[in-house]
């Protein structure tokens, strides 16, 4: 995959405030490498915003609590759609197996118009953009939001959902790890 | 892999306060269903306690910027070793891969003593515990923590690391989904 490929959230150079009073901090090369290494699940947020949709694609994505339902993920101060992301206040987090990956590489290539195709998205009552097609999706509200380093880490409540490819006997899952593209299946099984 | 062998990280019921003013909110079992078709990294948490050692598999370690060098995770109230980790002002996270398995599984069952085989952990001279043989470590200060719903997201800054497995040709690299572990390598690339 190229540069341009990379997710948005993947950590890059930012120009934000270090904690106060750390004696020791790793070097940013470092850091990357570490979690070059680690894999993560693919999710596309998208939001309504003031000049029209946004999405990014974003690997952070976790489950934090399912009663109350909570998620979290955060959002990188270098990403275009972060700034409209950050002040919506409902969100749609997009859960994307292998067979969503042009998603995947479309919401995280910079200077592409990620809405042009508009047979491949549409608005839900309430006004967020949606991909069809998805394996689920997740409209939430957001209620909490923390900084971490220019970053922002940001809480939301799952409101409503939609499933389209669940638990079938071959998952198709897709996990980006160390600048590539995986599918989890029986092949990659090992307990 | 048996119910006692999930990670502790992932969502269960808890007795937390609904987000106020919500109108709906999706069923707990739904969200779950969800989340089990995504995939994560895998981890383990340790800390210094009170009272000894601590440590737990989680699933929902992610970073967030890497200059300055932040992580975040979330903990279950759940959890037994939650409290100690949150009192902690410095915790060692471990990023497995496939050849950790054991110890994913081992601070992942519930009523085991985690430190019983001395053998496999040390401390650092700061002293955090740390298990000897893993991927990686990173030793970090927890700089911020946000409740989300009974759970807490904690937002943490590397000082120091260690990497005994990187880059190679042939990844390894470990990943939960679907209630069972996958190993990543050339069989599962896709792009």
């Amino acid at each position: 995959m190229t540069t341009t490929q990379r997710p948005e959230i993947v950590p890059t150079d930012t120009e934000s405030i270090r904690p106060r009073g750390m004696s020791g901090s790793l070097p940013a090369d470092d850091f990357r490498r570490l979690f070059r290494g680690h894999p993560g699940g693919v999710a596309v947020i998208t939001a309504a915003g003031p000049a029209g949709p946004v999405a990014l694609t974003a690997t952070s994505v976790s489950s934090v609590s399912a009663d109350p339902p909570l998620l979290t993920f955060s959002l990188s101060a270098l990403s275009s759609a972060s700034p409209a992301i950050l002040s919506a206040s409902t969100v749609v987090v997009h859960l994307l197996d292998a067979d969503d990956l042009d998603l995947a590489r479309l919401a995280s290539t910079s200077g592409v118009d990620r809405f042009a195709d508009t047979a491949r998205w549409t608005r839900l009552v309430t006004g967020e953009p949606v991909y069809h097609g998805v394996r689920a999706w997740i409209r939430c509200a957001v209620v909490n939001r923390m900084d971490a380093g220019g970053s922002t880490v940001v809480a939301a409540h799952a409101l409503q959902s939609s499933i389209d490819r669940g638990e079938a006997e071959e998952s198709r899952a897709l996990v980006y790890h160390n600048r590539a593209w995986h599918r989890l299946g029986k092949h990659s099984l090992i307990a």
